[in-house]
Formats: C-alpha cells, sequence, structure tokens
C-alpha cells in the first residue's frame, strides 16, 4: 500500500464549471495504482467541486442560472467588502462541495459513463484554484 | 491493510429515499475488516447518496416535497429534451453528495444511532442504479 | 501504514457555526502520521460538517441567515413532533455536509489559509455532539 499527493493548479475565468477530469485521470493512471481511494480537495471556500453531467453544455448554463437564483447576489450581506459576488460564493460553495474521494479501480476512478469532475468556480474576476489530489492503494 | 470493491446494484420505483444501510452494513461485515474507512460512490448524476433519519416516514416526506420546491420542475431550463424531471435532477444531485466515506469501527460503519444511509432518486421513471463500495483497511 | 480513531465531543449551545479547526488539527498531528488521509463524519441528522472562511465574523451572520431562508421552520411540516426547528435542521444537514476527507501532508491537514472547520449545528437547544475523527498514513 502507498501514497501519492500533488496539487493540481487552475486557472478560472469568472463564473463557470471547469471540467478537471481529464487531469485527474490521467495523474491517477500516472500513478500506477491499480485499486485504492482517489481524495481531491478544493483549497478554497469561494470555489468548490461538483460531478455533474459531462454531455450537454445546456446543463452548465442551467446550474449557473439556478445558482444564481438559489444564492443570489444583490441580497443585503453584512460581508459585503470583497465585492457582490463573494458572499454568495460562500454560500454556494457551501451548497456544493470542497472534497470527493472517488474509489479507483484497474488504475482509474470508478465515475460512471456521464460522469464529469468540475471546479464549480463561484468569483467573477480570475482566479487561481488548488485542489490537492491524494491516491491511497496499490 | 488491505482493501475490498464491490458495487451494489439498486433498482428504484420513482422519486424516492431508498434505503441501503442493511446492503451496506452486511457487505461490510462481511470483509471482516475490524478498522478502516469505507467509501460509497453513487456513478450517475441524477441519483445521490443521503444521510438521513432512520425512524419517522414523515421526514422522508418532507424531504421530497421541500426538493421539489427547492430546485422545481416547470422552469424553463434549456436542457429539457430528457424531460421535466431531468434538469431538476441534475441540481438536486448537486445539492445533496454522490460520494460518502464513513469511519469503521469492530468491523461497521460508525454511524449515528438515528443514521440511515439512502439513495436519493430523482427520477420519475424506474433506474438501476449503481453505488461502488470500497473498503480499506485492517 | 497505520490508522487511529478517535471521537471528538463538542457542546453545542443553539444554531450556530462552531469552530472545531484547532482541535482536529492538533489530535492529527499527535498522531505522528506525515502523509495520509484524515475523515471527519458528524454522527448525527440535525447537524453538519462544513468548511468556511475563518476570518471575519459576518461571514457566519450571514450564513446564518441565509440557511434560516432557505430551509424555514413555520412551513408546514409532516415531521413536526420534535419542534419547528427540527425538520428544517433535517433539510440543512443534507444541504451542507456530514463528513469531510482531508488529505494530510507534513502531518496537518492540507486546508486552505481561509478554510476553517466547523460544526454548523442546526438545532435551537444545546445539544452534544459527535464528531468521529479517522486517520490512516504513514
Amino acid at each position: 500500500m502507498r501514497q501519492a499527493l500533488h496539487t493540481l493548479e487552475v486557472r478560472t475565468s469568472g463564473k463557470s464549471l471547469v471540467p478537471i477530469t481529464r487531469d485527474v485521470v490521467a495523474w491517477t493512471q500516472a500513478q500506477a495504482i491499480a485499486s485504492g481511494l482517489l481524495t481531491l480537495w478544493c483549497r478554497h471556500t469561494s470555489a468548490s467541486l461538483t460531478v455533474q453531467e459531462n454531455a450537454d453544455p445546456a446543463v452548465q448554463r442551467d446550474i449557473l442560472a439556478y445558482f444564481e437564483r438559489l444564492a443570489p447576489e444583490g441580497t443585503e450581506y453584512s460581508h459585503d467588502d470583497e465585492g457582490p459576488d463573494d458572499m454568495p460564493a460562500h454560500l454556494r460553495a457551501m451548497l456544493t462541495n470542497v472534497q470527493l474521494t472517488i474509489p479507483v479501480e484497474r488504475g482509474v476512478p470508478t465515475l460512471g459513463t456521464w460522469q464529469g469532475i468540475y471546479i464549480f468556480e463561484h468569483r467573477s474576476n480570475p482566479h487561481r484554484r488548488e485542489i490537492v489530489m491524494h491516491l491511497l492503494g496499490e
């Protein structure tokens, strides 16, 4: 049983779902661990991780529009000195996830056919995001 | 330290919380791993996993009614070619979880007294759902 | 590769975000495991775990106010015999998390600079909450 750890750095450019499935799968495969457990950790409180359909781009548009309604800007928040998109960003991060742990079989994460892994960027301005990847297995 | 991996297949019949605690605990116990880490991964984007009260069935009725309001059908979604329940299903899956990782002690997951594990089926039609179970420990 | 398991007990006094980062980090460091995986499991269905900004207290006020609106008391729930705050507590727990798994590097969880770990207490009355901490690594 052994471990591997790596930080994936991703540049985002405004509110969006940024696909990272390829990067995650490629790094996992490169570790040559046949069976194990892969953990992704998002080191931020205004961006998150989500697993969503990887086929129709309309799904992503609907998701973005939905979260604008669910945790809207323009509400009177006490915490507003980092801009109107900051507090909604924290709320949206809480409502989704900052962490995913996925079983690994035959060297790859056991994602379903339609599952893609995304960084969900909640801020309007460009950001550099760090996702810690940890793999344990043999 | 060793690992075990198994896919649990569950047939669902419409929007509901389908209890899987017994199946999960039984499989965990059968691996004879005293201490470890159990991970459940839902291989879908329109069904999810949740931990909720296992006692009063009214809790489940309230949960289903709440999510109908929180991510309603009938809103104009761009992605609607798989039916009016599909996009709300994606949103509800995002708002809950596709993964659970539970410490194992004395051969069983350390669930609290009132915690039950459920597949949260978000689609109206029957589906076959796959939950990957991964156990690591000794 | 070895494991450690411990239950953190925390007394809460009404709806609030109770910081547990220090307790979690201190316990992790005491295990002297340089690299590994830390899992926290909340053994309840009306309290949850969340990772949020640890700097401005206004963030926590906004979070509490937001969840009062998102899953409000006063709605007619079927399950109401444990008080008006009980069913909203279950819903708020579902919308956040009961579990966190964090990679460990150089003996500490790889939290980002602004990330704090909190028990999110959803009930109005004081409660004793149990968080199972599991650490695996070497």
